[in-house]
């Protein structure tokens, strides 16, 4: 494969790669965020009572126009297309994200709960309401005592069989709902889960619609609301605690489609196991995940903007006499950038391909029991959780640099990363703690995403694993076709293809990530096994290989990148702007395998020619993406009022 | 050597340890910390008006006890001990950070300025009201479009032999002062770096007393104040914009120390080189660059203690039944905290011996011209900038995750991180960036800190290195003596000393990091040579050779760390508390290693077994900390005032 040849980026072009089929919403959001700039203003200077109360108004406004409710289904007002309402959710990144997340809440999980979770009579009774915003909701899950375990929630929701009613009730403080987006003042309702339990039996969590304030705003009777305050970021959003004395809701107020209580009390669900209920009704939340982990890569883009085109406009020091360098001409910088901005463009095609599965599976009528389906839907999940986590990371990574990258100009609110540090501190952590996601991954990959392994905690997968024999780990799991690809694609066969392809052949990089993969994941199953023969307890055993089991994850997650990113550029009729992704492919697949090649020389699968080999390559291509960064960047498409960046401002200069 | 049996730490005796000769100083810090503690509410609850006039308040009082001053000599009121005043700093930065710049500010580099730059009558002048606060200053060096090339400055001085007087003025936007702390509310006077021309001549930059504010705090005639406004974090310090319309000072406002105008306009230096004149000045201020270092690895403990104690109180998953398990009893958690910690540990030793560096070089007579003092000077100036950026990058690390570690109640303003998060992210970039920091630590080893080379700037650099041979630049440089010292330590001599011994042995740790800082370095002669030997033009060298120049200052300073801590822990009696800190010193040196075992393994100086090897230990030092973990962090002596985490007060459970 030749090298590359330097090309003339086609900024609009490109743009319409990334923009992908949903251009049209995400256009339509850009206009919607240019109309609303002023928040950006606002974030910095209004206080943050008043700045709760526009961002309110902004997200009303924004209602209005029928752009946020594009995933309902159009006979409440809705589009009717999922794949549609996450581009133009990930597109809203670019602005102010305490909109976004105000917007998340509402509209996402409180209405994701209400249409997945409920059935006709609570979708005829809320979704119209819901998609104008004239009716605000809250998702109240997390305790203040219990986040990732969803299973160990402390709220009760007691049937009280003679009134026909649920009672639901705040045992203790660490029961307390907490960090509620839209809980502290706005919401006028809450999805409120908890432990259902009836005539003193415990069928474990469920969601209820639990109304909240009156129409006056004030807390209706038995509900407790507590402010969560200032926080880091995101002080739009008027995050709060809630507490239930024996607030009593109608039986019809249970969100009913995987669960029912009738008048009598009986209780039944089309799903007979416990755990593999609970867990598809989480599953049916997933579009949450996927909507985080692309408004982190959405915000990374915003950052890599500002930080690009200062690098091209900022001289320091230089030959004397001769002027000052650009930031962007020095090496360290474009080390520091570029192999950011290519994974950025990595993610966003990853993330691509994870809507377009979000859309079809939940586009089409879901059929409890049939394996494959399932199967499909528990795979979804995996992949939502872990771009998620990849999404994230490097949201806080990029953002981190970029700022950096800025010196003290990029310290002053009155440019963007002050917010967009803040304001996506948290991705990391809500929707799913990243460090518990990749766990969950990793558990999939291990069961083969059997959806009757689904109520498996992390000690039960120890001993299921434990259990099988190492080759039977490997075959029943998603990495065994890994190495016959492998085979296919270099036929030279397994024991010489790191040494005859040449670094920018995609077939060799992507090689090199699936057998990573495949070699941790077997890795992790010996470990499994070797620990709990000896004389440790699952718990030892567990504790003892988390890092494994997270890294084996995350070499999983990077390799589904890596493909979205190559099959793309392959996809691309020949040209410039196919060579500039190629270029930016390569990019991401060399520093990725750069930044693990301690692990491949350890595992015999790098030699230490050829990891400097990898290394000078990543310089070559920094210097080959350097006169395109602008373009590059341009492509992204953000806004120049949501860039909201004085130091891009001229000085004037003597 | 024998594997580590478990300590019980003595945690009072620990802290002494930690606190070192100026336990005093640092007692009473922590004291007063303890009594001010209000204000870490305050950063939350009051708008920033306010909130800046409470932290000015603060520094008063604190000022108003004489402990503040301490670096200032005690005929003007202060201790006369430099060490004890950069103890005292250090451990301010357990308190709210607005607090410790804004005295950073004023005491360090305005008084600073003051103290090394001017002479007797500015002392007289100035030093005393200094100290007590009634008189404020600012430091006016860094420009908008002049940041870290100093010697770039656009504001110039004009000598006005008639009047006898200096004409301050900024000629455009890109000279105004920028950033500046103290100088939107507070500061009365400024030193303004500034170009100094007489008759039409320039004498290069330049320190000027001028004041900038009347007794009502207006601005002085021709002086111009804007305020940066809102930033990500600090706002209770007052950073703004000065610009100079033509205004007077007095001949005597030259901080003359280095430098003087006669009456006529005459100018006079002991320095004769410009560039070794104007960086033996800037050298003077390197207490600011130890002090930042400082506080950045202060406010890493703080962030590990949090996160410690709330790994030791929150539960998570678990057996069924069997309740749920500590967090820090995760494999995953502890590989997250405890290499942060340990290295924080060690930062704390290395910057104890750079404090004291600090101490014996200016509290020694300067003589100007004295080449081995000379080069002392230099060599502190680079160990100040190295373990600047070291504790700098390590803070920002370690902030982002315990704060990730604390989950969404990391990220609620009840708790520390947010504050700490946000007020020490400039670190990285205030006081020198970090980069442009790590290319003097390269420039220094490559030139031995001889004062000659002073006013070599990269360039400069590049073709000096390259004008050498290569063996030449690697016997003139520091790291000569590194190979006679692995062989000393390690008599196997240099080709098996890697394969015989125990990892846990210090010799072996060091030798590691000492042939890495060799390598690296003689690498980036050779790089330099072979550049400029090329058809490429020195920018072209020194940028594609920057990422390897950074990554050989790098490997410099993590071997001084390492150096700092093994002397540490032999210097320590026999017993449980010298086996704890082993045990810590331990884990910074293999994790390091660990984290660099790709470059090891690319150079032939680690093999796959053994760097398999160095991970299985890290993990299994990590079990060893768990049972001490608590006491290691309460050994960091952080006030439980300053701690600030509601997330730590157990919530009341069924």
């Amino acid at each position: 494969m030749p090298d590359h040849v330097q090309p003339t980026v086609d900024v609009p072009a490109l743009l319409a790669v990334l923009d992908g089929p949903y251009a049209g919403i995400r256009e339509l959001t850009r206009k919607h965020l240019v109309e609303h700039a002023q928040i950006l203003d606002d974030q910095i200077g209004l206080d943050t009572d008043t700045f709760r109360e526009r961002v309110l108004e902004v997200v009303k406004e924004m209602a209005a126009t029928g752009s946020l409710g594009v995933g309902f289904p159009t006979q409440y007002g809705g589009g009717g297309d999922i794949g549609a309402s996450v581009a133009g959710f990930e597109t809203m990144a670019l602005g102010d994200l305490s909109v976004l997340v105000k917007v998340g809440v509402h509209f996402g999980l409180f209405g994701g709960a209400i249409l997945h979770l409920g059935s006709q009579e609570h979708h005829d009774a809320y979704l119209a309401d819901l998609v104008t915003a004239d009716l605000l909701g809250c998702f109240a899950m997390t305790e203040s005592g219990h986040g990732s375990n969803v299973q160990a929630l402390g709220t009760t929701a007691t049937y009280d069989a003679d009134a026909g009613e649920f009672v639901i009730t705040t045992p203790d403080q660490a029961s307390r709902k907490d960090y509620i987006g839209n809980a502290a003042r706005h919401a006028d309702m809450a999805v409120v889960f908890a432990q259902l339990e009836i005539g003193g039996e415990s069928e474990g969590v469920h969601a209820f619609v639990v109304p909240i304030r009156d129409a006056h705003g004030k807390p209706l009777p038995g509900v407790t609301i507590e402010d969560d305050g200032p926080k880091l970021g995101l002080n739009g959003v008027d995050n709060g605690r809630l507490s239930f004395d024996a607030v009593r809701v109608p039986r019809a107020n249970l969100l009913n489609r995987y669960a029912d209580v009738s008048e009598d009390g009986t209780y039944s669900s089309p799903i007979d196991n416990r755990g593999r209920r609970f867990f598809t009704m989480l599953g049916t939340l997933v579009q949450g995940r996927v909507c985080v982990g692309g408004a982190g890569i959405n915000a990374a883009k915003v950052a890599l903007t500002i930080a690009v085109k200062y690098a091209l406009f900022r001289r320091q020091f230089g030959e004397p006499g001769g002027g000052e360098e650009l930031l962007l001409d020095y090496g360290m910088h474009q080390r520091r950038l570029f192999p950011l901005l290519a994974r950025t463009y990595a993610l966003h095609f990853a993330q691509e391909v994870l809507a377009l599965e979000l859309h079809e599976v939940f586009s089409s009528e879901e059929v409890v029991g049939d394996e494959e389906a399932e199967r499909r839907r528990r795979a979804l999940e995996s992949r939502a959780a872990g771009t998620k986590a990849l999404g994230t990371w490097h949201a806080t990574r990029t953002i981190q640099e970029c700022r950096e990258a800025c010196g003290g100009a990029g310290y002053l609110s009155v440019n963007r990363f002050a917010a967009l540090k803040a304001d996506t501190d948290v991705f990391t952590t809500f929707e799913g703690d990243n460090h518990v996601l990749m766990q969950l991954v990793a558990k999939g990959l291990l069961t083969d995403y059997a959806s009757s392994f689904e109520d498996l905690d992390q000690l039960g997968m120890v001993r299921f694993v434990a259990g099988l024999a190492v080759e039977t780990v490997v075959e029943r799991t998603a990495a065994h076709k890994l190495l016959e690809r492998i085979k296919d694609v270099l036929p030279g066969g397994d024991d010489d293809w790191d040494q005859e392809s040449g670094l920018l052949d995609p077939n060799y990089q992507l090689a090199m990530l699936r057998w990573r993969e495949e070699h941790m994941l077997s890795g992790v199953a010996r470990r499994l096994k070797r620990g709990m023969a000896g004389d440790q307890d699952a718990v030892q055993v567990f504790s003892q290989s988390q890092d494994h089991v997270i890294g084996a994850a995350r070499a999983h997650v990077e390799r589904l990148v890596l493909e979205a990113f190559v099959d793309k550029v392959a996809a691309q009729p020949a040209g410039d702007n196919r060579v500039a992704l190629g270029l930016l492919c390569d990019l991401f697949a060399l520093s990725a395998i750069e930044a693990d090649r301690g692990w491949f020389m350890e595992h015999g699968r790098l030699s230490s020619q050829r990891a400097k080999a990898i290394t000078r390559e990543v310089g070559s291509l920094c210097r080959l993406v350097r006169p395109l960064a602008e373009d590059l960047v341009d492509a992204f498409g953000v806004p120049t009022e949501m860039l909201h960046a004085e130091l891009l401002t001229p000085l004037q200069q003597a």
